[in-house]
């Protein structure tokens, strides 16, 4: 049987046809002037999808090698940090954390909501934290955090930034340099519409002056080697050079669509999806308010298990959906609607969904 | 003007065609049971080419990036090691191990021979090391380490063998089990003739005893993490998937020539390279005893500068040479001889050196 799959989950992401073939290239030396050009040039056009004028590290990696870079590259032991905990994503900061010894306050919001701001304020009142940690989108649960005010915040107690914005960046909008984030974090698997394999991370002026002091043992993560190969056109290690390639046409296929359209893009992606559930009749983990424009989380009927219904979506339609994290294993399923990603697929999604309930 | 690329570097080196093809497919979940079957096969499949029956980790990052695995996973601040440095490469696993505050010693050998056997014996006997590292092959001279003699010395101290075979493995036999290696490191971009973008570590039931006491701190390197997830037939962090859809269709390339002909036939095009070489009456780095199979490093006529050499090679032939490293930066030009490589490959090399000199 020949089968048209729809890959609905939050990363990684459906690939365009056009990615794939430009990723059809011989390779070239990473240390010639034809990669030093490629280099430079996805440099500056990832800058563009950051909003940002600071420095930009493309890294060999998945997006958690690029949540571990932000962490080695500015903290020492001991430092006190705080954690947003949303979701999964956000015990995985706390993990990394707790690996390299930084002492971690984590504040736990329930699973479904955004980081509330006057708890944090509350909290940064009673003590002192080198860096808050959080995340612009939480994939596990379908959350998009107010980025901007949790910034604003923050920056009064004179605290490093650092979000991961891994399966948020393009699906929503988030301005680096305007809102004042220090380190952010993104991976191609995502709304890059790559295969995974890379990751991004902007490090500000500010975050240069903890790395200065920061004593956290680093050697591949080290933002410094990779920033003096950099202004030699050149990585420190040998880079995944087809991603490369996918990535300059990512980047071209980004820029004809435009960064403000695709943002409204994924917002009606978002809505259609919920409406359409809803219309199903059934439960929404994220209130409106709050709702992801990349990942949607959804409790099945009562009677019905989530991963049994995620096996005869597959099974019968070739739909494949996200189950779900730590505490909602097995509770929920996740339609991702991310990057390559339109309103057709989420009409198949859906009526997939609904003939199998 | 059309150009005919030869890429003549120690990787990243050619692809077939055949591997890029296999690369060009839709993403699939990587949590998913199709995942796990590709998962599963090519672990096996690297282990035949390590010879090894040891747990083996494939890792999203560059070789450099098994590297710093290896160390974090096997050590504690303070430690005594030995780095065999024969190379630029000797020289990075002590880098690395600074960067983690082992305390390092180092036996610098001269830049084109390999390690010493008794030297190292000698200082073996003069104190207790936990472990020692060394490269199987040095991509910065072109020079073959005898890995089983060393290894047979450095077991009789009880100490931990950790080998760097990003450059060599395939190229030259390598019997991790047979010979006793307890961690040895390789990547995607040499003799697998995949693009960069994994590394592959295998690791002993003896490094799992030093992973008990190890207190390093890690999270994206851990092996206990990717054990765990190992034995779910997943990744702890997203795969770069179009690699391993690559690297199936590499070992089957691989199993399809036999790794004791792909051995013989580096052998050839070590043996064809030097030959041309010295009749150009142009003096190489290594000894024929310690030839590397991979790469031969060669100083240029007294009267000529090695990068302006390669400068021309590259543009009147796309016949593209690796410089120098190290102290050896435009001193030598390097010929990689290792994976998708033939005579032919070598017939036109060796001309357009010729005709530019």
């Amino acid at each position: 049987m020949i089968k048209k799959q729809y890959l609905m989950i939050p990363g990684p992401t459906m690939v365009p046809e056009r990615i794939l073939r430009a990723m059809v290239r011989e390779m070239i030396n990473h240390r010639g002037p034809e990669f030093t050009k490629i280099l430079t040039a996805v440099t500056e056009g990832v800058k563009k999808c950051f909003k940002t004028k600071n420095d930009l590290f493309i890294i060999p990696s998945s997006g958690t090698g690029g949540m571990e870079a932000a962490v080695v590259n500015i903290l020492s032991e001991g430092d006190e940090v705080l954690v947003l905990n949303i979701g999964a994503f956000g015990s995985r900061w706390t993990k990394i954390l707790k690996a390299y010894r930084a002492n971690v306050d984590e504040i736990k919001f329930a699973r479904g909501t955004a980081a509330d701001v006057e708890t944090v304020e509350k909290k940064l009142k009673s003590k002192k934290y080198s860096a808050v940690f959080f995340q612009q989108n939480e994939t596990s649960t379908g959350v998009l955090n107010d980025v901007q005010s949790l910034a604003q915040v923050i920056k009064k107690y004179d605290t490093l930034i650092v979000v991961d914005a891994v399966s948020g960046l393009i699906t929503a909008d988030l301005r680096t340099d305007e809102w004042g984030l220090d380190v952010v974090v993104a991976a191609s698997q995502k709304a890059f519409m790559l295969p995974p394999g890379l990751s991004f991370v902007s490090f500000s002026k500010k975050a240069w002056q903890y790395y200065e002091k920061s004593k956290m043992p680093r050697f591949y993560w080290d933002f410094k080697s990779m920033k003096d190969w950099a202004d030699k056109g050149q990585n420190p290690f040998t880079p995944p050079v087809s991603l490369y390639y996918g990535l300059e046409e990512s980047l071209k296929m980004i820029d004809e669509e435009g960064l403000e359209n695709i943002f409204e893009r994924h917002k009606k992606l978002r809505d259609i999806t919920r409406d359409g559930l809803k219309k199903l009749n059934l439960k929404l983990l994220a209130s409106d308010d709050v709702a992801s424009c990349a990942v949607t989380a959804v409790f099945p009927p009562e009677n019905i298990n989530a991963d049994d219904l995620r096996k005869k979506v597959k099974q019968n339609y070739s739909v494949v959906l996200a189950g779900g994290q730590e505490d909602l294993k097995g509770k929920i399923f996740r339609i991702g609607h991310l990057g390559y990603c339109l309103e057709t697929d989420i009409m198949v999604s859906l009526d997939a969904i609904s003939k199998c309930l």
